[in-house]
């Protein structure tokens, strides 16, 4: 994979966010999504995904810019869905592409510095994803969500570690994940947890956050399975 | 205009080529738009825009990539609709941008080397185009047309005037042309007649585009809107 030092460096940080925020304006009951990211980033989130699919093109060149900057004032990374070119025009950290987006390889080429992201769905689309220079890929829909509509199966834990077990690049996780999920998940491996409405539908996005990385720091702990943990084991 | 001496070679020949040919694979009576281009190169076509709305993006740039290395053995310039990431990830020429599409400010910023044109529909668009860096301007549509669907005005000629003098960067000019506007056009100062249908739906697209390339030559003859000048009226 052809990428720079700057590009480690992100990925570095990647690796410590934990959490990993995708926005909704449509699904964050009324609220904008520029209170969204405020609010997560106080309550610590640092890592976050610009994803708008009905936003006209300048309206959402113009909320990067401004999560652009409060990212960065955060020390949060910003990635950028679907389109490399509003990445590259706010010095973005990344892009997300599916499968039917802009193409990794192509991506690669193009900008050696950024965090490319994958959405994969199988073992194939995992492997291709990296084999094409992808950063991470992201692995999912592991259960039903509103998020999306979504014809495939859902993989469940058993499907994403079929997949997880294909790649060698780091792999986040999405689709449908709720907080009583999050045990099972760092079990498997997961280090990143991708979500919008644990965070955005949140009647407190910013304490909807927080308890978040509560929990995954508690579930980073190999103890979290046993069912003796006792206190440990309730779920805000 | 932050642009640089690759931005001003590729104006340069913009302005020679006359023709302005985009594509459109659903409108070229089930030929593909690699065919199309083919023979229009080979008509002498010399500035082609990339424009395919309905294509799933994967297949873009793949044929994005194709032309690329056609357009450069004829020595042609490549412009492509919309994605900026597309232009610099193929290596074209340029990009063009609709006035929902990336801000042409953003563009400039981001890709000084490249064409950038803007789709303009009033004096107002035309001026804050060339303000924001627009290498070039197309004004239209001029005439009804089926490529697009329009709830505007259709300018005509009396329009197409206001909008030019209001800018002094160059302009092409699109929508609902024929070869019996040209005249007529050339008359009102358009050096560059873009057009889909007229080369991707016509019967031979090769003999279309040489046949519009004479009429472009002939019409810039200053004696072209004399009735007087006998079998030169007469158009193909």
């Amino acid at each position: 994979m052809n990428t720079t030092s700057l590009h480690t460096d992100r990925m570095r940080r990647f690796q410590q966010a934990g959490l990993y925020l995708v926005t909704s304006q449509a699904l964050s009951r009324g609220r904008s999504t520029l209170e969204i990211v405020d609010a997560a980033l106080a309550g610590g989130v640092r890592l976050i995904q610009l994803r708008e699919k009905e936003m006209p093109m300048p309206d959402f060149l113009r909320l990067a810019e401004l999560l652009r900057a409060r990212t960065a004032l955060a020390g949060a990374l910003l990635i950028i869905n679907d389109r490399v070119d509003v990445a590259l025009a706010v010095s973005a950290d990344g892009v997300h592409l599916g499968q039917d987006d802009f193409p990794i390889a192509a991506a690669r080429r193009l900008a050696p510095d950024l965090v490319i992201g994958a959405s994969t769905h199988s073992p194939a689309e995992a492997r291709a994803a990296e084999h094409a220079g992808a950063s991470y890929v992201n692995i999912g829909p592991l259960f039903p969500t509103q998020t999306k509509a979504w014809s495939g199966e859902f993989l469940g834990i058993e499907g994403l570690r079929e997949v997880a077990r294909c790649v060698k690049i780091p792999w986040t996780v999405m689709g449908g994940i709720k907080p009583e999920h999050i045990p099972a998940l760092v079990q498997t491996g997961a280090r990143t947890i991708a979500l919008v409405t644990a965070i955005t539908a949140a009647a407190d996005p910013g304490q909807a956050a927080r308890d978040l990385l509560a929990l995954l720091r508690t579930g980073h702990r190999p103890t979290i399975a046993s069912s003796s943990a006792g206190a440990r084991a309730a779920i805000p």
